[in-house]
């Protein structure tokens, strides 16, 4: 592993970090093939307006070049699939919840390497199970991807079988929010549904790229509020992550799964969409 | 300022740590003076509650002694008033929210000064605003005092005038939860009332203690729903947070209020209770 902490190569961050002390910061966790990066744009543009709703007072022209600067000394033609994080906090310091006036952030860029073992899930399907842990509900902050992630922990804490490869998140009216690290897609009656992030949920980046290739292929797709009901009776369900792509569901707790026709249409269409949005950084 | 990261002088900690990751952890803040703690039990009884919700695994009464090694080293009797703050993380590492089965807690113990100015306030009131921001709600983390504060964090940053001292936090259902760092108590017809913590909330050291006081007075006391509106018709308000004290209201937004004959009697005898439970680490 690599990392970079405001361009320079170290592992650590000051302990008075917002980012530690609060969760002050968001993140984006990427893709990457050699030198080039999936979807940097959207990624770019989620994590720019994470900062804005924050309130984070910082030149973000300025904060995007210096992140590519570290995407450039990280990444390597010769290298193979990889994982870029990219934290930003707003700073050190504060007594107390209060931003410092002059606080500046700190970025931390992080490669990892590829998850192995997880390509045939696109193929073969992944099973779900229901998680007890809900979602916190809050409007201001639903959609950021922000450091904030005590409902993902404890979510992700409840099964250890690898007969579950992920697990739905409700929110707190009961209906279907999420999977842990994944966006949730139904197929009913030939049309897509997934959630809507006004309470809660994390606007995810494979999530929108799904969503815009549905409508490049004149498929149907609302955001809405989804029952559990119709999770468990839908026609369809699969799962999205920067990382994973498309997952098509095709257990839930005791119920199965044929993979949809519309799953199907979008997992055959996925790998052209993510080559034409595969860029090195320029 | 001083800080032990695991028993070592050290101002860092790994960029991997879990808590900057996703505030995978908890904390305390305690006053102290010279060698003398206040509330230590209360104190570690919360931040051991928290660590069993969040399900760390670690020996806590290890854990525990290691504080209070951490605390004698820090703490001097020559020393005058200070904070200390005791944040304790999940550790570092794992793919993605599960948390390593092998990981073990990283503890970080800071030593910083008393901030002067506020002890006035205990005498002259302070005025509060009432913040747009509102508490997540999620029974699982409610009363936790986590490292998840962005709720607190976006706030606090709602005023930046020196007439507001605090700012009222309302909950998901628009009932009064707290103030941004402190709890919230209200006079009604010579009864105390506090918000319950059962969606949102921080359960405070100091507020405990002044229920506990309050018993001790015969002065009657209910944690329940509050509403604005009681709130705003209330014959006193007071706030409470393990550094300030008691914290009369004397106004909010456009209301002003005296201070209650419960807040007077409670700020009488509050001194004594501190010191009767300010005691070094044995």
């Amino acid at each position: 592993m690599q990392v970079l902490v405001n361009g320079q190569a170290q592992t650590q961050i000051a302990v008075h970090d917002r980012g530690l002390a609060y969760g002050d910061g968001v993140f984006e966790t990427i893709a990457v093939i050699g030198t080039h990066v999936q979807f940097w744009a959207p990624h770019w543009q989620r994590l720019e307006s994470g900062l804005k709703r924050l309130g984070f007072h910082c030149d973000t022209q300025q904060l995007k070049q210096l992140i590519e600067s570290d995407m450039r000394t990280l990444l390597a033609p010769s290298n193979g699939p990889g994982v870029l994080k990219i934290t930003v906090t707003r700073g050190q310091g504060g007594r107390g919840y209060l931003p410092p006036e002059d606080v500046l952030p700190n970025r931390i860029v992080q490669l990892t390497s590829w998850p192995e073992g997880r390509e045939h899930l696109s193929g073969t399907g992944v099973s779900l199970c229901l998680c007890k842990q809900r979602w916190s509900a809050n409007q201001s902050l639903a959609g950021l991807k922000h450091l904030n992630r005590l409902d993902q922990v404890l979510a992700r804490q409840e099964w250890h079988s690898e007969a579950y490869h992920e697990g739905i998140m409700l929110n707190q009216q009961g209906n279907v929010q999420s999977a842990v690290m994944s966006n949730v897609f139904i197929e009913v009656h030939g049309q897509l549904l997934t959630p809507i992030n006004d309470t809660a949920g994390i606007n995810g980046i494979m999530a929108a790229q799904v969503m815009q290739l549905a409508s490049h292929l004149g498929i149907s797709l609302q955001q809405q509020k989804i029952k559990l009901s119709q999770l468990e009776s839908a026609d369809g369900v699969f799962l999205t992550n920067s990382l994973n792509g498309i997952w098509p569901v095709v257990k839930f707790a005791q119920l199965d799964y044929a993979i949809g026709p519309i799953t199907q249409r979008l997992l055959a269409a996925l790998p052209a969409h993510i080559d034409a949005h595969s860029q090195p950084i320029s």
